[in-house]
C-alpha cells in the first residue's frame, strides 16, 4: 500500500505519521507532501529521514491511500484529481464532509459507509466524532430523538499556531504582560470564548453547524434534533464536552453505562466516589474517548446526561483517518488489487 | 446603620468591603471580623485603616447589617445569634439557603421575598445568581418549564486559594515543572474538571443540586426541571454558562431578547457580525451579567438557547449580597428605627 500526506508538518500531519509508525500501517512507500515553504524539510518515520516533496503539478501522488490535512480550499480543488490516479483520499478538512457523493466516516459508528467511497472518504469535524463516540453506540440501542452538547474545546483545533499562541499569551499574563491575540479573534489566555467561526442567520456559528449536519450525516438521522455551543477554552490538546440527550424510550444509567461499557474506543472514566472525570489532560495523547458524568437527567425523564473527553488531534483528527484507512485496507476498498 | 464583615479577610470580603465603599452604603459604623489568625491585620475603608477583630464570645456583633462570608458551618452555628441581638445576616454562605424559614434572594428576580425575613436573609449560590439573571426574567414573561446548564467555572469560587493555586500551578506547567493540586482535587492549570463538589446517588454534584434546589425557591418553581453540568475552567474570576431554556409555550428570540435588553443588571453581548460575545474576562470586576449568543434552540422548536458570563465574586457574591442589603434598608426592613 503506496501512502501520502499532504500537509505533513502540521499538527494533524505530524500525529499521522505517527500513528503510522505506532499502528504499524501496511505501507510499502510513505511520500510526504507540503506547500512550497514547506518542501525541503526531513521528518523522521521508522528513524529514518524523510524529505518532504511539493505537491505535483499533475496531481499524480503516487499513492494508494491520500491523507489530506493542508486545508479545505487546497482538498476542494484537487482531491477528485488526487482519486483519478488511483489514490482513496481520506479528508481531514472539511471540504467534502457534506457532498452526498461522499461518505463521511467514523468507523465505530458508520465504518460500512466507507466502503462505498468513489476516491473520497471525508474524515469529520473533532467536535463531531468525540460526540458520536458516545451517542452513536446509544443511538443504535435506544433510537436517538435530541441532544444538547456544551463543548470545551482545546486551542489544537486551530493547529500548531493556537497551541503557540495559548503558550506564549499565558507566559505575558503572568508576567503582567498583555499578548495581542493573532490566531484567535480574542485572548484565550485564562479566559474563554465562544467559537470564533462564523455565525449564521440562526446565530449557529459554523463548528455547531458542523456538529449538527455531519451527525444526521453520520448517524443516518436527517431529523436529528441537536443544538450545540461551541466555546474555546485554554486547554492545549483534548476537548470535553457536557451532553443531554434524549432517546425513542425513557432510558435507564444502567443500560446506558452496559452500552457504553462495551462500545470499542470509549472507556468509561466515572468514579463517583473519587471525583474522578473525564479530564482533557487524562485524554491527552489517548485513543480512547473518555466517558464520565454518566446519570440520569434530572430535568427530562428516561434522558441521559454525560461528560467526554477525547483527544483532538488524535480520535478528533488522525487516528480517525488511519482507523478509516485500516478499514478500506481491510476490506479490499483500497490500492490496486494484486 | 451599623454594618459588619464577618471573613472580611477572604476573597468575598474585601469585595464587599471595596463595595460598601463603592457604593456609598449608609453605614454609621462598619466592623470587620474575621478568624483570630486574621484578627489584628488592617484593611482599608474610605483611605482609613480599620483593625479586623476577632468574633466577641456573646454574638453582639454591634450591627444592624451583618454580611456572612466566613464559611457555612460557623454560620450555621452563629447566624441565629448575631440576628437576635438585632441584625439582619445577609449570608452568603450554603448554610441557610434552603431553610424554609430564610428567604434566598436574588433582588432583581424575587427582591420581595427578602423583607418577610426573620433575621437571616440567604444569598444564592454564585453560579445559581449568575444563571437566574437571564432566567429570571424570561421566567416571568414566559413561563419557565425546563432548563439545562454547561458552566465554565472560574477558580475564585474556591477563594484566594484557588486563584493563587491557578496562578502558581499555571507558572509551573509553562517552566516544565508539575506543581501538584493542593486547593483543587485536580490539576488546573491548562486543564478543566468537572466541579469537584461530592456526588450524590443521582449522580449530579452539590454545585449542580444548588442549581436546580436554588433555582426552584427563588423562582417559585417547585417543579422547575433542570439538569446542570458544572465544570472547572482555567479563568481567575468569572463563571460562564451555556444554557437551553423551554417555556410554557413557544418563544421567539426576538421577544427574548426584548425581554433581556430591558432586564435589570443584564447587558447584551450579541455581536454576530463581529463575533463578541460574553467572555469571562471582559464580564470580571463588571457589575452587570453579560449574556449573548442568544439564539432560537435549533433542538427544540420555541426553546431558546445562549451564553453568560459574570463575575463570580461580584453579582455571584458579594455585589448580590450588598444589593440585598441596599434592599432592606431601602424598604425599612433592617436596623432599629429612629
Amino acid at each position: 500500500m503506496r501512502v501520502a500526506i499532504v500537509g505533513a508538518t502540521g499538527a494533524v500531519g505530524t500525529e499521522l505519521l505517527q500513528l503510522l509508525e505506532e499502528r504499524r500501517f501496511p505501507l510499502t512507500t510513505l511520500t510526504l507532501y507540503a506547500s512550497t515553504r514547506s518542501a525541503g524539510r526531513s521528518l523522521v518515520f521508522r528513524g529514518r529521514p524523510l524529505v518532504v516533496q511539493a505537491l505535483p503539478d499533475d496531481g499524480n501522488l503516487h499513492a494508494d491511500v491520500v491523507f489530506s490535512s493542508a486545508g479545505g480550499s487546497l482538498s476542494l480543488a484537487h482531491a477528485r484529481n488526487w482519486a483519478s490516479h488511483g489514490a482513496v483520499v481520506v479528508d481531514n478538512t472539511s471540504a467534502w464532509r457534506m457532498d452526498d457523493s461522499v461518505p463521511l466516516v467514523v468507523p465505530e459508528a458508520n465504518g460500512e459507509a466507507a466502503l462505498s467511497h468513489r476516491g473520497i472518504v471525508a474524515n469529520p469535524n473533532c467536535s463531531t466524532i468525540i460526540a458520536l463516540m458516545a451517542l452513536a453506540p446509544l443511538h443504535k440501542a435506544f433510537g436517538l430523538k435530541r441532544a444538547t452538547v456544551a463543548t470545551y474545546q482545546a486551542v489544537s483545533g486551530a493547529g500548531a499556531a493556537g497551541i503557540e499562541e495559548l503558550h506564549e499569551q499565558t507566559r505575558a499574563a503572568l508576567d503582567g504582560r498583555d499578548l495581542l491575540p493573532s490566531k484567535f479573534k480574542h485572548r484565550i489566555a485564562f479566559n474563554i470564548f465562544s467559537h470564533d467561526s462564523d455565525i449564521g442567520a440562526d446565530g449557529y456559528n459554523v463548528e455547531e453547524r458542523k456538529l449538527l449536519l455531519e451527525s444526521r450525516k453520520i448517524l443516518g438521522l436527517p431529523n436529528l434534533a441537536l443544538s450545540a455551543t461551541c466555546v474555546r477554552v485554554p486547554v492545549f490538546r483534548a476537548h470535553s464536552e457536557a451532553i443531554h440527550a434524549e432517546f425513542e424510550r425513557a432510558v435507564e444509567v444502567a443500560e446506558a453505562r452496559a452500552v457504553l461499557e462495551s462500545a470499542t474506543g470509549v472507556r468509561m472514566v466515572d468514579d463517583r466516589d473519587g471525583n474522578v472525570f473525564p479530564m482533557p489532560l487524562d485524554a491527552s495523547g489517548k485513543d480512547d474517548v473518555l466517558v464520565g458524568r454518566l446519570r440520569a437527567d434530572s430535568s427530562y425523564e428516561g434522558g441521559i446526561a454525560m461528560f467526554l473527553a477525547g483527544d483532538q488531534i488524535r480520535k478528533g483528527a488522525a487516528l480517525n483517518a488511519v482507523q478509516i484507512a485500516e478499514l478500506l485496507v481491510r476490506q479490499g476498498a483500497a490500492g490496486v488489487p494484486a
